[in-house]
């Protein structure tokens, strides 16, 4: 169950019941902007520091400068992702974790890892699985 | 770097070296399985327990039939989601995690309960960004 932001709200004392489950609750979307296509990977790339935008494009291998752009907004937005403009000729853009997307990174990094770790036993079971499916 | 998983299979003695950073590296396709749109709810929600195919449905509220079972097949094939049919009338199909699933459920778990736990203050910086935005 999700009572709701503006409940939550207008009542700050009241517990709060938040859940991904429910599709109208808030902490899905922010789940979704951490877990889409490109977030997690923008965000494992910015716990390892602070980035210019071409720099963190040529690390999440793959990501257009549009989805790029899209993504980094969104995690902005979420406060997650602070972006600072340096006062340089040209200016400077440096996109970095705030402590809360330090945060979320961390555990986004702990489940990369584990993925990491065990791609040999998924790999062995995407063939064993084609093997008997195909 | 991914050194890319046919060497990996050809020389299981060298050290494995992975990363989703790289396009072409399994793990970063087992990691947008498990962090696609339903990937990580449908995990979620087998972390509970196991479900059968329409209450698992119910659960991951808004997830399309179409698109519940893609995901569970996507995940299935990763080795992280049991598929088991029970030779009952009418056959009954159930979907658990396998060990491995498990264990990539609990982080994942560990990810929503930061999210959601923190969401006052992710919604507070998404007005605070609108206001400036607009």
């Amino acid at each position: 169950m999700c009572l709701g932001i503006v409940y939550v709200m207008d009542e700050p004392d009241d517990e709060l019941i938040t859940s991904v489950f429910a599709r109208a609750c808030p902490s899905r979307g922010v789940l979704a902007d951490v877990t889409g296509r490109w977030g997690g990977l923008a965000l494992a790339a910015l716990h390892e520091g602070s980035y210019r935008f071409n720099a963190l494009r040529r690390r999440v291998d793959g990501v257009s400068e549009k989805m790029l752009a899209q993504t980094l907004q969104s995690l902005e937005r979420d406060g997650l992702v602070r972006r600072e403009v340096q006062a340089t000729i040209p200016p400077r853009v440096e996109y970095s974790l705030t402590p809360l997307g330090a945060q979320v990174a961390e555990r986004m990094q702990a489940l990369i890892d584990l993925l990491e770790g065990e791609i040999v036993q998924v790999v062995e079971a995407q063939q064993a699985y084609d093997r008997t499916h195909a």
